[in-house]
C-alpha cells in the first residue's frame, strides 16, 4: 500500500503513513502501557513525552485500561501542560482489553457493546482532557458482542467527531475481514489499522495471517512490544544481569519465566550484539531497526522509563538503512524465527 | 443466539446478554409498572431500588406511559440520589403505550409517529434528568404509522445518542420481522429487544410466535409479569386469602374476574407449593426461576412494593439450578400449559 | 392510504394522518397567508389564533414569503404568548416561493439550492423562535435546482432535528415523483405531503395529477384556496356586493378580473345557496365541507380576517357528514368542474 | 448544464449557477491569492472587498494557504466589519496546497487525510469567524491519501454543517471521476467544482480535459488567473514597461522566465489591443471577457491590488455580449491556443 516515507519534520525521524490512510505517524511512538501512571512516576513521564516530542515522535498511545485508565490522566496533564498544536499530535486510546471477568471492573465495562465504546470514549476523552483522538483501537476482539454493532458503534464515534480513524488489536485476520465485510455491506468506515506484538521473536501475525490485508484492506499496523519487553536489548542474556527492579526479577509471573525458562531464545538474542557492534548500533537498536524496516510497520510503539532509554530507541532510526539483505539475513540466521509456510489468506 | 451467563458482579445474581448485543442485564430487574410515581410511596420506591442495586440488579425500566410519566420522575430523582455510575446501569424507557384513543392524552402524545417518537424521548428524558437511556422501546405497535417512519424515528434517537439500543413491546412476530425488513433495506438498526408477558400461565408469544426471530435477528427479551400479576405466588388460590388491599380485591377489574372466574387456574398454582417446597423455596421463587431458566430472556421485570418482597423475588436465582428436567416437568404437568404446534416462521 | 378520522382531542373537529405518516392534523387549519404580519392586525390574528386553537386546530401554517417574514413572526409571538404545549401543536413553514427573478430578495435567497434551504430555515426558526418545525415545505418546485440537491437539503433539516417531516406544494406529479426516485436510490427520506390549491373551482391536480402519488407515496395533502380567495362564500356573487376593503375590489388585480370577468362562474357560485341552506349552512361552510369530505385532503388551511369568520369556517366541520352522494352530485352538477378523463399515472 | 444568467441583484453584473447546483455566484469574483494579507496592505484589501460587493461581486475566494493564513483572517475580519448578511455572500476557502514536503508545515498540516480536512477546516473558520464556509475545496489532489477517505472527510463538513458544497482545485478529470465513483457507491455528496487555471493561454484542460464531467457530473468551474498573472493585459508585452513592483521583475522567478523568455506570446498579446479598442474595452477587458464567455465557467477569480485595477476588471462583464463569433474568431487566430483533438472521455 502507500507506506511512503518523508523525513518532515524532525530530520533524525521516519514518517509514514498509517495504513491505506492519509495520516502520517512517527515509525517509533510512546506508548504508556506499563509508564504512564503506572510504574512510572509523573515527572519522568512528563520527561519522556518531551523528550519523544522534541526528537520527532509524534503518535502518543494510550488505553483505557493501561493503569486503570491513570495513564490517560497523565499523558492528557502532559498535552495541556507542553500546549503541543493539536494538528501535530497523534492521539491514540483503546477500548477494552479484553477480559469479560475482570472482576474489578463493572459488568458492562468490559466488552465492545454499545454502550461500552460510547461510554469508554466519553471517559477516555475526560481523563485526556480533549474533544477528539486521532485514533480509537479495539482493545481486544469480543466474541460476545455481534460484529455489527461493534462496527457501528465506532463509526458513531468517527460520525460524531469523537475520533478520526478506528482499528483493532490483537485480532485476528478472520476478525477484521469481518469487520470489513460489515462495514462494506452497510456503507461504514472499516477497521484501518490493527495494533499486534511484533518483534524478532514473534513474527507470525504480522508476516503470514495478516498477509493478504495488506493489499486487500489497506491494514495498517502500530506494533506493541518490538523490544519483547526489553529481551531484544539482551539485557536478560545472562541470568546474572537481571535488573533487581525488572520485570523480570519478580519470581512467578509469566514474564519471569519467560526468562528463565527461555534459555534458548536469551542464547540466541546474545548473539545479536556482534552484529550490532558491527552497525555502531547496541542491540536494542537492531531489533527496533529490524521491525521498523518491515514496510507494513507504520509505527513501532515503546515504553521507555526514562529518557536514556528512549533516546537510545530513537536511534535506531538511522540504523534502519544499514540493514542491508545481507545483514538482515545474518540476524534471521541467529534467530531462526523466520515463518514458514504460505500467506493465509482472507 | 449468545445467552452466555456471567456471575459478575454481584455472587448472587445472573446476568445475559441482551439477545445478540453485546449488553448485559441482570435476569431479574426493577419496572415501576404499578409501583414508582403510583401505588407505591416514593420513600418505599427508594429503598426498593436501593436493595435491587445492592442485590445486583443492574436494570431498571421505565415508561412515559407509567403513572403518567411520574415512573420517570421518581426513577430519576433516585439515579441523582444515590449517583450510580451511569456505566453501571441499564436505564430504559418506552414511548407510547397502544392507545390512540386516550382521552387523558394530546392527540399527537400517542403513537409512533416521527413526533411522539421525537417528543416523547425528549420529555422522558427531562423527567429521567439523563442525556441518554439505554433501552427505547416502542411500547406497542401502531398500525397507523408506516413501519419506515417508526423504524427511521428510532434510528434517529441512535444516531443523535439519545438511545443505544431500540426495542419493541408486545409486537407480533410479523411487526418485528416487519421492522427487520425495512432495517435491512435502508441499511438501518432494527429492533433489539421484545418486552412481551411470559410466565407458566401465559406461554405461547415467546415460545411458539417468536421461535425463528430469536436465531434470524438475534430477538432478546425482558419479559414482564413473570408472576402474572402475584398469582403465580400462589397468594390469591383461595379466594378467603386474597389481601384487601390488593389488585385482585377491586370488584370489577379484569384482574379481579381473572382471580374470581379463574379458579381452575388458581387450583393449579396451588399444587405448584409442594414442588417448590421440596426446593427450599417458595411459590412465587418458583415461577420466577422457571421463567428466567428460558435461555431467551434476557432479564424478567418485577415490581416490588416492598424490600422484602424484592429480597423473596431475587431468591429465584439460586433456585434456576435447581430446576432440573425432572423439576419442569413436574410442574408443567401441573400447569398443562405448554404450548403445543410447531414454531411459527417469520 | 391511512386517512382514518378521529374526534380528538376537540369534540367538534375531525382529525386525519398527514399522508402516510403518524402525524395527526386538523381538518381545518390555519394559515397566515395574507393576514398574519400582513393585512390584518396583530391583535386580530392573535385572536384568530387563540379562538382557533380553542376550536381544535391544532395545524398552523406559515412560509418565510408570507409578509417577508413578518406572518413567522407574529406567529412565533403568539406561541410563546399562549404557551401551549410544543406537542400539541404542528407548526410548518415553506422555504422559497418560486421567483428566482424576486428583486426584492437576495439572488441566493430564492431557490431550493443548498445554501436557501439552510439559510432560510436558520432565519425562519429565529423569527418562530422555535428549535424545530414540524413540517416543512419546498413552497415551489425549482427548475433551477438538481433534484438531488433539494432531496439532500431537506434531509439535512430532518437529519439535525430542524424539522420533522418535509413536503412540497404546488409541485407538478412529475416531480413529486422524481424526488421520490432520488430518495429511494440514496435511501433518503421522501416528500410526505403537497400544498396545492383545491376548491370547487379547482379540481383537477388533486383529483387527477396526483391520483396514483396517493397510494404509490402516501403523499398527504394540506390544501389552500379551499374557497377560492372568498369566492365560494358567494360574497362576490353580486357585483353590487363587493366589499369596498376586500382584494376583489382592487382595480388592475388579477383577482379583480377573475370576479369581474368570471360571471358565468359567479352566477353558479351563487346557486349553492338554497343547497347550503337545505343543510343548515352557509354557502362557505358547504363549499369547505365539500373539500375536507375528499379523504386525501388531511387538512384545509383558511385565512381568517376575524373571529366570526374563523367560527364560520369551523362549522363546515358539523356540515361534512351531511354531504350525501345525493347532495355532492347536486353541488357538482352545478359547478360543472369535475374533471374527465383517467387519473395519471407517475 | 444549468449554466443560466441571471442579472440580478447587480444591475451591471452577471450571475450564473455554479456548475449543477442551485447556488448563484457572480461572473467576477475576489480571491485573495497573493494579495489579502500578502502583497496588499489590508486598508487595500478592505476597500477592493468593498468595491467588489458594490459592483455585484457576491464570491469571495480564500484558502488556508494564502499567505500562511493571513488571507483567510483578512477576510474574516472585512466580513465582520461590514456586516454584510451571510446569505449574500458566498464564501470560499481551500484545504491543502498540494506539497507534502513543505517544510514550513506540519506533518500532518498536509495532504487531505481526514486528519487535516476536519483540523484545517477547524483552524479556516477560526480564522474566518465564521460558522460555516459555503464552498470548500481539495485545492489540489492527494495522491497519497485513499479517495474514500478524502470524499469521506469532505462530506463529514457538509454533515456537520461546516460547509455547504465541496469541490476540488487542479484535480486531473480522472481524479475528479474516480470521486464522483467513490461518492455513487457509498450515496456520498461528490465534488460539484473545479478551481483550474483558465485563461487565453491555458485552455487545454478546461475545453478539453474536463468536457465530459461537465454533462455527466454536472462540474462547475471558478476558474483562477484569467489574466494569466496580468500578462493578457499587455502591461509586459513589451519589456521596457515591466514594471519594477509588478512580479515579472523579480529575477530568478518562474514568472521572470516566463516573461523574459515568452517574448513570441507576448507578442501575440500586443496584437489584441486592436481588437479590444473596436470594443471600446481594454485587452484585460478583452481577456476577462473572453474567459467568462465560457458558459462552463461560473466565475473567473481575479485579484486586485487597487480599487481601480478592481473596476477594470468588473468593466469586463459589458464586453462579453460584444464578444461576436467573429470577434472570438480573430482574438483565437491571434493566439493561436485552441485546442486540437477530440474532448476526453471519463
Amino acid at each position: 500500500m502507500s507506506s511512503v516515507q518523508a523525513k518532515l519534520p524532525h530530520p533524525n525521524m521516519l514518517y509514514r503513513f498509517l495504513g491505506n490512510s492519509g495520516l502520517k505517524i512517527s515509525v517509533i511512538s510512546l506508548g504508556g502501557w506499563l509508564t504512564h501512571g503506572g510504574h512510572t512516576d509523573d515527572d519522568i513521564a512528563f520527561a519522556t513525552l518531551k523528550a519523544a516530542y522534541d526528537g520527532g515522535v509524534n503518535f502518543f498511545d494510550s488505553a483505557e485500561e493501561y493503569a486503570g485508565g491513570r495513564a490517560e490522566t497523565v499523558l492528557g496533564k502532559a498535552l495541556k501542560h507542553f500546549a503541543w498544536d493539536r494538528e501535530d499530535v497523534v492521539i491514540s486510546t483503546k477500548l477494552y482489553w479484553g477480559r469479560h471477568d475482570d472482576l474489578s471492573l463493572g459488568i458492562n465495562d468490559v466488552g465492545l457493546s454499545r454502550k461500552h465504546v460510547l461510554g469508554g470514549m466519553r471517559n477516555s476523552l475526560k481523563r485526556l482532557q480533549l474533544d477528539y483522538v486521532d485514533l480509537v483501537y479495539a482493545h481486544r476482539p469480543d466474541k460476545h458482542t455481534p460484529m455489527e454493532e461493534v462496527v457501528r458503534a465506532f463509526n458513531y464515534l468517527i460520525n460524531t467527531g469523537q475520533a478520526l480513524y478506528w482499528g483493532t488489536s490483537e485480532w485476528s485476520a478472520e476478525e477484521i475481514a469481518d469487520a470489513w465485510r460489515v462495514a462494506d455491506k452497510h456503507h461504514l468506515i472499516g477497521p484501518l489499522m490493527e495494533q499486534p506484538e511484533y518483534n524478532l521473536i514473534k513474527r507470525d501475525r504480522v508476516e503470514v495471517e495478516y498477509a493478504n490485508l495488506y493489499p486487500k484492506h489497506g491494514l495498517g499496523l502500530t506494533v506493541y512490544s518490538p523490544l519483547r519487553r526489553g529481551i531484544l536489548t539482551g539485557k536478560y542474556s545472562s541470568s546474572d544481569n537481571i535488573p533487581a527492579d525488572s520485570r523480570a526479577a519478580k519470581e512467578g509471573s509469566w514474564f519471569h519465566d519467560e526468562i528463565v525458562n527461555g534459555r534458548e531464545m536469551l542464547d540466541k538474542v546474545a548473539k545479536l550484539r556482534p552484529i550490532a557492534e558491527k552497525l555502531g548500533a547496541t542491540s536494542g537498536q537492531l531489533a527496533l531497526a529490524w521491525v521498523i524496516r518491515n514496510e507494513h510497520v507504520s509505527s513501532a510503539i515503546i515504553g521507555a522509563t526514562s529518557v536514556a532509554q528512549l533516546e537510545e530507541n530513537l536511534g535506531a532510526v538511522a540504523v534502519v538503512e544499514k540493514l542491508t539483505d545481507e545483514v538482515v539475513k545474518e540476524i534471521e540466521d541467529v534467530m531462526g524465527t523466520k515463518p514458514t509456510g504460505p500467506p493465509m489468506r482472507y
